[in-house]
């Protein structure tokens, strides 16, 4: 079985126990990345609740292709929940190089740069996706099994909570980083992404409130 | 192997696999009272960070007891993964119940209404709870370690999003409830714990902008 093989093969109960202990990681990162795994199932789940009845058929097409984006986005939310853990050991691991000569403090302090760069990278993508996966939450409550309302309202709230979880873990990883033309560009893009993700959630919550009460 | 266990030895893979399809458990409830727990686990995870170090030893005794709470309210939102699986599959089985004759229909019909109200307790208690551990992350959020900040903060985020998730799962029920003296008491009670909730979220995220930026 491959580290991949086995890191899928977790259980959830080990996850949580995992997430609890005094370690870096799994962490806030890989949480994020899982809400929006859980947001993506559950748009799945909305699009199967609907497809092959007679009452929806007219939406079935634009629900085809819902299911088929959340099944991918969700795949590639799953690879980073693992990815996330993997680019924060590497910060770990430059914070340990030596630091004695001049020429070592150098090293370890330009690993440590790239490093927290890398590790941006994983959370950037979980707010990006995560974003795409509101979407497609906004999409299932419109044109969904109107049955299964509940389930793309909780898909939104999870995809919103990897949205601002990501941007959280983006953030953390740029306060520590001295390229300051990088950290403002990365800034300017969460920002996009936030601002966009509130104004969906808006959108589907006043949706959802119309539809269930 | 008890069913409990067989449970809870399911992988994340699993979990995943089994919400995205086309049944209507597991679904939004359950992944509620999921988001509950990794909430609390983050608290855990915070408090664990924080604790037996030297420098946060003023607010040890307070996460002691933060991280012990939060351990109960885990342990009790993963049993609600179950249970809401259980009393939804128990409305189902209410509405298959016969209804040919006119003492069939009036008791399949006191069955269902029965059954819906106590599937409305497991997402009640998902909302009640996830309340509480946001409670418990804004503590994590004020006297954790702040290195530990953005996990605290993602621990609030699927903290909030179970309290509003287990709301919509619950709303759902009462929709087809007919005592309405029943209806609105639940009614208020969502409405308490939600404004309470919006009120807490703010406060946490107004602080967590302060120390991440």
């Amino acid at each position: 079985m491959s580290e991949e093989e086995k890191r899928q093969e977790i259980t959830l109960t080990q996850f949580l126990d995992a997430l609890s202990e005094g370690n870096a990681t799994p962490g806030g990162g890989s949480v994020s990345a899982l809400a929006g795994c859980l947001g993506s199932a559950l748009v799945e789940m909305v699009a199967n609740l609907t497809l092959g009845k007679k009452t929806f058929e007219a939406h079935a097409a634009e629900l085809q292709k819902v299911r088929e984006e959340a099944h991918s986005h969700r795949e590639a939310l799953a690879d980073t929940i693992a990815r996330d853990i993997d680019a924060y050991q590497e910060v770990m691991n430059a914070y340990l190089l030596p630091k004695t000569t001049e020429e070592e403090k150098r090293k370890r302090k330009e690993e440590i740069q790239k490093c927290l760069k890398r590790a941006a990278d994983p959370p950037l993508f979980t707010a990006a996706t995560s974003l795409k996966v509101m979407k497609l939450c906004q999409e299932a409550v419109e044109k969904g099994n109107p049955n299964a309302i509940s389930d793309a309202a909780v898909g939104a709230l999870l995809a919103e909570a990897a949205l601002w979880g990501g941007m959280f873990n983006v953030l953390v990883n740029l306060s520590a980083l001295e390229d300051k033309k990088y950290v403002q560009k990365m800034k300017n893009e969460l920002k996009r992404l936030t601002l966009e993700g509130e104004k969906i959630k808006k959108e589907i919550m006043a949706r959802v409130r119309e539809k269930i009460n």
